[in-house]
C-alpha cells in the first residue's frame, strides 16, 4: 500500500466511523426526542440533523462532486438559528434525506482514486493552492469529520 | 513540500485548532459554571476536563513520549463516571495540568520529522503493524482530535 493511500485510508477510517457513530445515536432517538433542545436553551436535535445535512451538502459542491441535493435547508439549517422558522420539514422527512445523502456521498468519494484527494478543492484558487497544497479536498473530509463529532456529542445528550 | 510533511500538517493544523477553540472555551467558563452539568443528569464541565487530560496523558504513552504526567486522574476520570468519587483535583488545579500537559505534548510533537508519524504507535505489534500501516502514531492524532471535539462540543452547552 502506497503511502498515499495509507493517508486516504486514516481519514476515511475516522470518517466513516464517525458517520457510524452519529447513525446509531440517530436510529436510538425517537422524533419525539429528537424535537427537544439537547441542554436547556440550546439547539433541537432536529437543528442538529438538518443543520449537518446542510452542511454535508456543501461537501458535494466543495468536492466538485455536484450540485446541493437540499439547497432549501441552506436557509433554517444554515443561516437561521433554531427555532426562528417554522418552515422545516419533519423529521421523518430529514431521517430519509440523511440517509439519502450518506449514501450519495459515500459513492461519490469511493469512485475517487487516493492521490485526487490531494488536488485542490472548489473554495480555493489555483495559484493559493500552489503555495498551500493542504489546501486539498482531503482536507474537507477532515474538518468535516470533526463537526459532525462536535454535534454528535451534543446529540448523545439527548439519550 | 512533500505530500508526507502536507499530510502531517493537515492533520496538525486540526489537532491545534481544536485545542485552541477549548483552550479559548475554556478560559471563558468560570470555576463556578465549570462544576454545572453540561446538561440535566449528564458530566460535569470539572469531568470532561479531567477526562480530557487522562486521555491526552495516555498519549504520551501510545506515541512513546514518556510516562503519564498525572497517573491519578485514570482512577476518577477514565476508570469511573462523574460524581462516583469526591477525590478529584481542584478545578484550579486542573486547569494548571492542562496547560503544561498541552505544552509538553506540544514540545513533544514538534521534535518529531514527519516521516516518524508514519511509524507504529506502542499498542500494536510489529507484526500487525507491517499488515496494517495506518496503525500509525499520526492516526493517534486523528482520533484524539475527533474525541476532543465530541466533548468540546458538549462543553460548549455550558457557555
Amino acid at each position: 500500500m502506497t503511502t498515499t493511500s495509507t493517508f486516504v485510508k486514516m481519514v476515511f477510517d475516522r470518517w466513516n466511523a464517525t458517520l457510524n457513530n452519529f447513525d446509531t445515536l440517530l436510529n436510538d432517538l425517537s422524533d419525539e426526542t429528537l424535537q427537544k433542545e439537547v441542554a436547556p436553551g440550546k439547539n433541537r436535535g432536529i437543528y442538529l440533523l438538518g443543520h449537518l445535512i446542510a452542511v454535508h451538502d456543501d461537501m458535494l459542491k466543495l468536492l466538485n462532486m455536484g450540485e446541493k441535493l437540499y439547497p432549501e435547508l441552506y436557509e433554517p439549517f444554515l443561516n437561521s438559528p433554531d427555532k426562528t422558522t417554522t418552515q422545516i420539514p419533519s423529521i421523518a422527512d430529514l431521517r430519509i434525506f440523511w440517509n439519502s445523502q450518506c449514501a450519495i456521498l459515500k459513492q461519490k468519494c469511493d469512485s475517487l482514486q487516493a492521490d485526487e484527494w490531494f488536488k485542490k478543492h472548489t473554495a480555493v484558487n489555483a495559484e493559493d493552492f500552489a503555495k498551500e497544497p493542504h489546501r486539498n479536498k482531503l482536507n474537507i473530509i477532515i474538518t468535516r469529520t470533526t463537526h459532525l463529532t462536535y454535534h454528535t456529542g451534543q446529540l448523545r445528550l439527548l439519550k
